[in-house]
């Protein structure tokens, strides 16, 4: 398998655009990733479209086409792929489009991901936005993905002792980090009191553990090596590791709900494929549709031990100038959550980072980076890794 | 890039699935294809599963967990992707597992598409379908698939000077074709009067041109070089040539709304690919979700000379004796069309084919086989050549 780079990052900011429909919120973004390429569309091979809800919220498949037709790359009759996986979709699709270039079958491609929540009411939205669960053997019995993070976040109180507040420290570090992010959905920053005492979602989750309903898109544009040398980026970014897991959908088929096997899986891959130990990574962008998942899945990888995520984050760790950073972009608590996008986001914040870009929230000497982007409970979980080479 | 080999197929009967749900049925097509390909289900590392529209039918999204957890295979947290392409879903499916195995990736995969109609009503599930065209530009303003295609049939008659009876050629062909397929929705035998005479949906077509919504899945497992020695199946199958195209999505965004540009595009990159001649090809299935569409795919490939293609077939030309067999599993008219399903569908004939076990409707000598799958009016074509190596 071929090495495979990325040259161009683009992405619209996250929030309630009421006023731009999902075509031109991708269109936005994969314009800004082919321009930052410093190519042409029609350099474009094949582009992987990321899109989770657009046949429940807008009854339009074929989303694919409708993001090459209005890219304005149906005149090369571009192939274009959608690729779904709930909350994942975005990660999954940079994974497909990774592939494709590994293979040696194209040189160019544009991944692009989007969400557009705003188009359908908020008791629509949950639905929505829960079709990632089961909705046969969770969510017709209440089971929504809140409901069931509630439960996990339970579980993990009284399996390892730990306080509320611990939990809540995400969402903290979060908004801190999304305070200096252009391009987040929520840039204020909160207290740990803030979360304690916000409304309740799902016993003891309350509104400012969970991630936001976002609009939003964000676009890559993946090269060759032969391309990267034409191309020439300033700094030249490989993908080093690229892998997807599943678990069981069903959190009540799993051994123990506190341990994400899919997480441990897809990571413990993709560092084998950039032959990387964890330990040598300083930039982390993981998943926190909320905030027992961002603990979770940080626990899981090894950056904290078991039940002590909250403590070491409390401890100062996970500030984009700490020994790990964690979140830079804002999370998806944060920076906001357009699932289609999201996993792409997060691989936009990884390489401003890697390009020392990132102004204030400038994570030092950052030379790699771990993205983790999961669906549901952890039903599916994509991993990249990223290095500066 | 490394070859690619078809060493399994299994398909559910195409039809209306009271009983079954999406999950049910897309485990019965892929345990079969598991079977057929006698390996064990722990074998099989990846799965790309085609779905078009479970998110606006039973707002149930994260289709690749869905699948791979009820296939049993999450126990080995296989990775598992779906794939969206509207009424291409299943061959693009097809394309995106055969690039994960031509890369290296992986050497086992399954490859699973999957539709389920009947769980909406009728109503609903004539805007589940045109969800592969534009809400926006075409739906809304009443331009469904059925409308765009006779539109397109309208056309074909002034443009070609083509008689009405001409069209209606397909369709009677595809239901002598099915009256002889176990797994067709429907396996009547008729008549050019009845298509004539039957219900007008879309100026000129009548409910006879129109292929019916079906539930049902089909599967195939797809094998490195490596594994199909260790496999050894009876009758080697290749798959020596695989591509996906775009084109406009809207109809009226084209130059000619009678020729079908991505069908033309991914049909000449899979020959090149197969290193073949249109005119070795023997057995072919094309995409007639209308006969509209599968008189133009056929002349756009070359098939039959514009504006003939029905003249041909009144001619006795694609009767699966004759010197081109086409849509011998009875087309997606007659053996049904569950979109997510179909292009792997169509694999799956043409591999019983390549197989010598079509009974009554095998091609004589039948070693190369060429599937055609579109979505909308041709805003996507997905082209797969098989042969026997």
């Amino acid at each position: 398998m071929r090495d495979v780079y990325i040259v161009g990052i683009g992405q619209t900011k996250y929030g309630e655009h009421w006023e731009k429909s999902l075509r031109s919120l991708v269109v936005e973004a994969g314009l800004k990733a082919i321009e930052d390429a410093n190519i042409y569309s029609r350099d474009i091979q094949a582009i992987f479209g990321g899109n989770m809800s657009a046949g429940s919220t807008i009854y339009q498949d074929n989303i694919g086409s409708l993001i090459s037709d209005f890219s304005g790359l149906s005149y090369n009759n571009v192939p274009a792929m959608r690729i779904e996986n709930g909350s994942a979709s975005g990660g999954a699709a940079v994974h497909a489009g990774y592939i494709s270039v590994a293979s040696g079958l194209y040189d160019l491609v544009l991944v692009g991901g989007v969400e557009k929540l705003t188009d359908v009411s908020m008791e629509d939205q949950a639905e929505v936005v829960s079709g990632e669960v089961d909705q046969e053997w969770e969510l017709f019995h209440g089971g929504t993905l809140a409901a069931l993070q509630g439960l996990m976040a339970r579980r993990y109180m009284h399996e390892y002792d730990a306080k509320r507040e611990e939990i809540a420290t995400l969402p903290v570090l979060s908004h801190e980090h999304g305070s200096e992010n252009p391009y987040a959905h929520f840039r204020n920053k909160i207290k740990i009191e803030d979360v304690l005492n916000s409304t309740l979602v799902a016993d003891p989750l309350t509104m400012l553990d969970m991630a936001p309903y976002s609009d939003g898109a964000a676009a890559i544009v993946l090269a060759s090596e032969e391309k990267v040398r034409e191309i020439k980026p300033e700094v030249k970014i490989k993908i080093s590791g690229s892998a997807i897991s599943s678990d069981f959908m069903l959190l009540q088929d799993r051994e123990n709900i506190l341990n994400l096997k899919s997480v441990r899986i897809s990571t413990e891959k993709a560092l084998k494929m950039a032959k990387l130990d964890i330990n040598k990574i300083k930039v982390f962008e993981v998943h926190d549709s909320s905030s027992i998942m961002g603990l979770l899945i940080l626990e899981e990888i090894g950056v904290f031990p078991r039940g002590k995520a909250g403590k070491y984050i409390m401890d100062g760790y996970g500030h984009h100038d700490s020994k790990v950073a964690i979140n830079t972009s804002g999370g998806l608590k944060a920076k906001g959550h357009p699932m289609g996008a999201t996993g792409i986001g997060q691989i936009v914040e990884s390489v401003i980072q890697l390009r020392n870009k990132a102004e204030k929230r400038q994570v030092p000497n950052a030379d790699k980076a771990l993205a983790i982007n999961i669906a549901g409970t952890g039903s599916v979980s994509v991993s990249h890794v990223l290095e500066v080479v």
